[in-house]
């Protein structure tokens, strides 16, 4: 995938997060010996995180588990405030974490004979891809749709581009737009209404997922697990699909983040995965 | 007040906390042009805490903001790297906080000719207290009561001592049990029920207030604010007190906390102080 239209200020920062940030923090979890991500999640969700949109609590633990652990493998003292600055400055720092732990947590279910739970769903601006675990690395797409939300001041739908990005693997393990019940103010940030309301978008991820994660509670719905392992065949026959919590980018490249909302993928990817399915397991 | 049974380890950590953990929060401090409250409680009010049983967001908050400062403020490596492991090993880190920053709110309320504002609440494990803007630096006192709440395992109400600190600041400036709906979480851990429940601790206390507060506001009751200025002529009209969430401490000195629950704050207060304000405004 590429990402056009990087101006200096942000090829610098990938420069930074490549040369300074990440051997800041390989270092740092060599010397904690690691950060269990899982409890974390379980504390943010009853921080009002869904880890896609909001990760402001899930930040803040993670800082706190890693802060002690910089400070002793980071020599230079300037580096090392410059770092924490980053962290600190950035309520959404988590969301590349959960991104990849969601990745870690999927990547093990890919390819098990007959199963009809979604592996991975992403997008590139262009179509939506679904993976699904019997029938291995074969992605299945459809024209991805445009998100539905709230636009940042001076910004409108006539900005946005249709969806993209990878973090929609975040709902792929039950997080995101399924675990809205979790984020109230989430809830209003991207336009989903109210509190209630939110509750009513975990409920229907319920109709089209395998279980509920016992280690991932959702306090509004008195600590039920969160809506975890999207099974194809339950999409098709509710017809309800995937909700994703999603930031609207600007059409043209460089502008960024222009709002965020709603974006539903689309039927037809998981259409695709069931007949394929079908035919793999001879019963199509 | 006198904290009888502290052993060596207690001993040690309040010289710790008075001669090196102090300096270097103050140093920190000095060096960020200092960390402003009372937005960090506004998010901390969508993160599930209510800054009194659980001030978990907030902890992460004020760190974020403080650890770069508290880098460049501390020249020692280990000692930095103790100071960040105390502060990210205790989610009540902030309660510190808020308690002081509610005592720099009320007090500026003393003294206020006619006002019937409660300005302190607090209890020493045998009396309860309130101050009353109108009546100035005076005490009404009744017998403190009991916390009703969950113990730690291996605790029973056979071994609470009647309630004590001063922590009641917090819900003097209309947050810990004040804003019980903020918390579903918390409501689990003081024993006041399911999250529907915890609505209601919130709604009683509009009965007995001022006012909303607009800077702090509840995801979970559309964003309305917390219930702010404590009108002892509402307690009394209205019979209802304040409700307040409070650690249960052992009655033995040096065990330490064995639960969490709820107090009610003593009637008799109220009347002795709604009497007092009248006599001073000649109208009893």
């Amino acid at each position: 995938m590429r990402f056009g239209g990087n101006d200096d200020e942000v090829l610098e920062r990938l420069k930074w997060l490549a040369s300074i940030l990440a051997p800041a923090l390989s270092a740092a979890l060599r010397e904690c010996g690691g950060v269990p991500l899982k409890g974390i999640i379980a504390r943010g969700l009853s921080m009002g995180d869904e880890m896609h949109q909001r990760n402001v609590g899930c930040t803040g633990l993670f800082l706190r588990q890693l802060a002690p652990a910089l400070v002793r493998a980071v020599d230079d003292r300037e580096t090392l405030a410059t770092i924490l600055d980053f962290i600190g400055g950035n309520d959404q720092f988590f969301l590349n974490i959960a991104m990849v732990m969601g990745k870690a947590i999927m990547d093990p279910v890919r390819a098990i004979e007959g199963s009809s739970i979604v592996t991975a769903m992403t997008r590139n601006g262009t179509d939506f891809g679904i993976r699904v675990s019997g029938t291995g690395d074969t992605w299945f797409t459809a024209p991805v749709e445009m998100p539905k939300g709230l636009y940042f001041p001076g910004f409108t739908e006539d900005d946005a581009n249709p969806d993209m990005g990878d973090s929609t693997i975040v709902e792929t393990v039950g997080l995101g737009g399924f675990a809205m019940a979790a984020s109230p103010a989430v809830a209003g940030f991207v336009g989903a209404g109210t509190a209630a309301e939110a509750l009513d978008y975990t409920r229907a991820m319920f109709e089209i997922t395998a279980g509920r994660n016992p280690e991932w509670t959702l306090p509004s719905l008195d600590f039920t697990g969160v809506p975890t392992g999207i099974d194809v065949r339950k999409v098709i026959e509710s017809g309800i699909v995937p909700t994703i919590n999603t930031g609207i980018a600007h059409r043209k490249p460089g502008v960024g983040q222009v709002g965020a909302g709603i974006v539903r993928a689309p039927l037809a990817c998981f259409h695709q995965a069931l007949a394929a399915l079908a035919a793999e397991l001879g019963v199509a």
